[in-house]
């Protein structure tokens, strides 16, 4: 992250944002939530969406062409809300841009193991998070008391997009991906997807009252708001907005992204990557 | 299609089949036990996996992108496994390419005509696949007294990639997907995705005795053999062979890939798409 990058003010310029598809869109809402006198610029990879089991390669070439694009919009930081992409392009992100860059992954991290009890964490993901092993990193870094035990959780993004979050077949998969968690004791869960936490009741359910569930998202707005303020860059009054962009089929977006934000949106734009 | 393109003997030359994934593997097996003595080169665009959700446009740009590269290679004809593409883009692929291109949704048409009595065909497709009214465009050029009942099933193309094939939840989810059709009274389906015979016995199973499975890929391997022998272009003697090429993480592809051929896979190249 550069320093100093903040010498004149650049307060009223947007926060850029970007995801894999809609499940940022659940970062969104936490970020504006916490920052509701902030611009946002949102940038779905609809043409590419999921990245879950795509090679580190692949998602870091897409996270940089979308980050690029993000700059040349004049954002003033960009958080990547989607996990995969935080997983695994985080530090080339940080090292390509001129501007501060913040991941999902780190907040999860630090309330995990402020949560957790018995010391015994369980991360649900994709593929490619869970292979990156970035969660045991950032909580190694953290505290070496703790245990992580991942796993994977590839069908949970295809149900949530086909809103079957509900249906009892979904149940089903969430049992199944949770019972060898469930053997292990596991008193906390990090939900390592932003699609998981439209699935919070069910997973409450099915882990207990006693399971601490872990959406990261709301420590990354705190996080978000806690630096802009610390280098003089946070907008302080007057509305907030987000302008929407998506890599392909913005009418698909803009309908589901209605029914995940319950709010109408008036215009979400065609950007095509060129990667 | 180029006529007299085979104006000299491209008999050695291989096929060319492309599929968004792993899905065009069953159609591979197909044209494979029709064509033991033929050579292919199969592509999946594993880096665009899957094709269902995206544009037309976008899922246009990548099947030109694949077909010029297999053209590249040599192939004498080239094979869009994918329904979505064939749907999508076999049009403008024909246009493009100097070989011949068949895709799947004329066999399958052609087939599911074949076997109705009662004229009510249902159609089990990707969302791409069931907005584009392909196969209702082909069966009513192939005859005007069959009904279409097209039924979009997104989330089977991530169960079989996830193995989930034989899990309960699956089971659950197609019951979701055939009830409306049942109340049709169809005795037909279309298995108008690569990736849908996978689920075959369990369609079998929920739609019952009286209903036909139509899997096109059958009729296409027979369509291309009779194709191939037209042109005196078969290859008639000697062992044939794959070559397999992905967009994205070789290692992934082969490991699910040797399960779905049930077969030992040498090599997996890596050929990114430049779009």
């Amino acid at each position: 992250m550069p320093i100093n990058y903040y010498n004149k003010s650049m307060k009223e310029h947007p926060i850029g944002i970007f995801d894999s598809g809609l499940g940022g869109l659940t970062v969104l809402k936490a970020l504006r939530k916490a920052l509701p006198h902030e611009h946002f610029i949102y940038f779905g990879d609809s043409a590419n969406v999921p990245y879950g089991a795509k090679s580190k390669q692949t998602v870091t070439k897409l996270s940089c062409a979308i980050a690029a694009f993000l700059q040349e919009q004049g954002v003033k930081l960009i958080v990547v809300a989607c996990n995969t992409a935080s997983a695994q392009a985080l530090p080339t992100l940080q090292k390509q841009c001129r501007v501060p860059v913040l991941g999902v992954i780190e907040p999860g991290a630090q309330k995990a193991v402020a949560m957790t009890r018995n010391h015994k964490i369980a991360l649900l993901g994709t593929e490619g998070t869970v292979r990156s092993r970035a969660y045991e990193k950032a909580i190694s870094r953290l505290s070496k008391k703790e245990k992580v035990f991942p796993q994977a959780a590839p069908l949970f993004v295809p149900l949530v997009e086909e809103n079957f979050a509900r249906q009892p077949a979904t149940r089903l998969i969430a049992q199944h991906y949770a019972a060898t968690l469930l053997r292990k004791k596991i008193d906390t869960v990090i939900l390592g997807c932003t699609h998981y936490p439209v699935l919070k009741p069910l997973l409450a359910e099915i882990f207990g009252p006693s399971v601490h569930l872990v959406d990261p998202s709301d420590t990354l707005a705190a996080q978000v708001k806690s630096y802009l303020s610390t280098f003089h860059q946070a907008r302080a009054i007057g509305k907030g907005s987000v302008r929407f962009y998506v890599s392909d089929d913005p009418t698909r977006f803009k309908r589901l992204a209605q029914q995940v934000l319950r709010a109408p949106i008036t215009r979400v734009y065609l950007k095509k990557l060129s990667v």
